[in-house]
């Protein structure tokens, strides 16, 4: 699998922004170790989305790249398919609920996909979704369970690597666990001794209890802030994780937010709340890390700042 | 003078961050020039201002050292000369106006720095300064009318140019002129063809006016969000300004709140109002950057988040 993560790397070298890794005094001076992150905040459509999607589709056979691809999210990976079929010629299209943001419609359609609206039901999007494969012969771009998308997702943490050298630990957030699979096959690849740590919303904590009980519970309901972390794990992210993860950490959505206000107030970075949750976990999670190299993916910035800017704008005076 | 700047980034070589330099894709679509971000909001103490502090401090004698420094800010230049002052153990004093954020006299404070605080009426500051330095001999680090605060300064220039080569145009902010001034004398240095373009809020627009006129006319009373950029130039900045720099663009308070949130939303960096000013000018003032060059000094980051804050954890649920 590791070999599969080099070849999407070479399929990404020229496509996917090489995000920076940035480090703070700070964060080492309070956590005893040395802490890297690699910031994919940064990465095009403003998440790692973009690896995943663009790797699986840059694969498909030609007949399948003709038809198109269709996937259901309203969140990064909608942009991140959108974005890539656009780059790639091939016709996306992106089912979401009838109530989703005008902010998240705007910028999918911005890169050019089609958008199909459906109900705002739970079991609404998977329905359109499937009426539109058997009708036009979509490939589904799934956000999470599919290797292809999978080893995209590594390709950062590879990155990562390739840039600071062998870590002694890594940390990702989990939601469907795409991209700490991903994670995991690069780091066990590239430093095999490396510990692999999750880190999920307590909130939003079927990994955890996945992991704990060994079958997959699902999520009912979760309310978090992290909300690119709400879906649970599938079935192919599970195994891979079984293998190769050391273990899951759950976080609060108060530790989220602390972490969050550290990343914007002192690291000057904009992420989004999915983003600080392997930070919340360093932080509040009871890891040793004390003279210890540890990496951290930072997943992403796609965060509305809609009401920030409506402060700002009442303080000027023009 | 640019043997100055060179001397200068020795000095602040494994002292000061090597900040990052970013770039877009969409900006560079959006202006048809390659524009390159010299990010000082990731500076130590979040803006460009700890070079010119550190520079200056570092090359007092001995004797200046062991009495102290002292200056009058209540922005990022008494957080500058506080930790530059701590990192060369000398003793640092800030007088800061008695109504001053607590967030400011807590971050100032935190680097190791002796607050003495004054009244509210603009002369106050200068006078309790000078009455400090009569009774206790400190040396007078000035925020930005002192060849080393400019010099030092101007290595932000000198890292951009260094890293990516040559340039046909660089923008800074205007506020006292350390920033633009240093900036000019590097970019002289290095590629001398370039021209030197300061932006300034319209709002307080000081600088245009004195260029303009060939002569300092202060602003009274500025009222501009770019807080950073409401003094007026010294008589030294003026002189260099005078010599280097082609032009001075102003810029309304709804163009640096717009360039802002490009920055934030689309970057994904967290900078002060002060230092979207010459992303403004570039994306709103006469420039011509097609398939141009183009470098830019964001000049810092430290904002007040703390209504933003408060508005996300309205939305948790523990």
């Amino acid at each position: 699998m590791f070999d599969e993560v080099e070849a999407a790397r070479e399929r990404l070298r020229l496509i996917a922004n090489r995000t920076p890794v940035m480090t703070s005094r700070n964060l080492n001076a309070i956590t005893g170790g040395q802490i890297f992150l690699k910031c994919e905040n940064f990465q095009r459509i403003g998440a790692f989305k973009f690896r995943g999607a663009y790797n699986a589709i840059s694969q498909l056979p030609l007949e399948e790249k003709r038809k198109g691809v269709i996937t259901h999210s309203s969140g990064n990976h909608a942009q991140a398919v959108a974005l890539a079929a656009n780059l790639l010629d091939v016709n996306a299209v992106i089912v979401m609920p009838e109530n989703s943001s005008h902010v998240k419609i705007a910028a999918t359609r911005g890169y050019g996909a089609k958008i199909v609206f459906c109900g705002i039901k739970p079991t609404d999007r998977a329905e359109k979704t499937a009426e539109l494969i058997k009708q036009h012969e979509y490939t589904l771009i799934h956000p999470y369970n599919d290797l292809n998308v999978i080893y995209g997702a590594g390709t950062a943490a590879y990155e990562l690597i390739e840039e600071v050298g062998s870590l002694d630990m890594v940390l990702a957030p989990v939601g469907g666990g795409g991209l700490i699979s991903g994670t995991s096959i690069a780091v066990k690849g590239l430093c095999s001794e490396a510990k692999v740590i999750g880190v999920e919303p307590k909130n939003a904590d079927d990994a955890y209890r996945s992991f704990k009980t060994g079958k997959i519970v699902p999520s009912v309901n979760p309310n978090t802030i992290a909300d690119g972390l709400r879906t649970s794990l599938g079935n192919i992210t599970f195994k891979i994780i079984q293998e190769n993860v050391a273990d899951i950490l759950t976080v609060t959505e108060k530790q989220i937010l602390k972490a969050m206000k550290f990343l914007w107030e002192r690291m000057k970075l904009v992420v989004e709340p999915s983003g600080a949750v392997p930070l919340a976990g360093l932080r509040f999670g009871d890891l040793k890390v004390k003279n210890k190299r540890v990496g951290m993916i930072i997943s992403g910035g796609n965060i509305d700042l809609t009401a920030f800017f409506k402060l700002l704008r009442q303080q000027i005076q023009s």
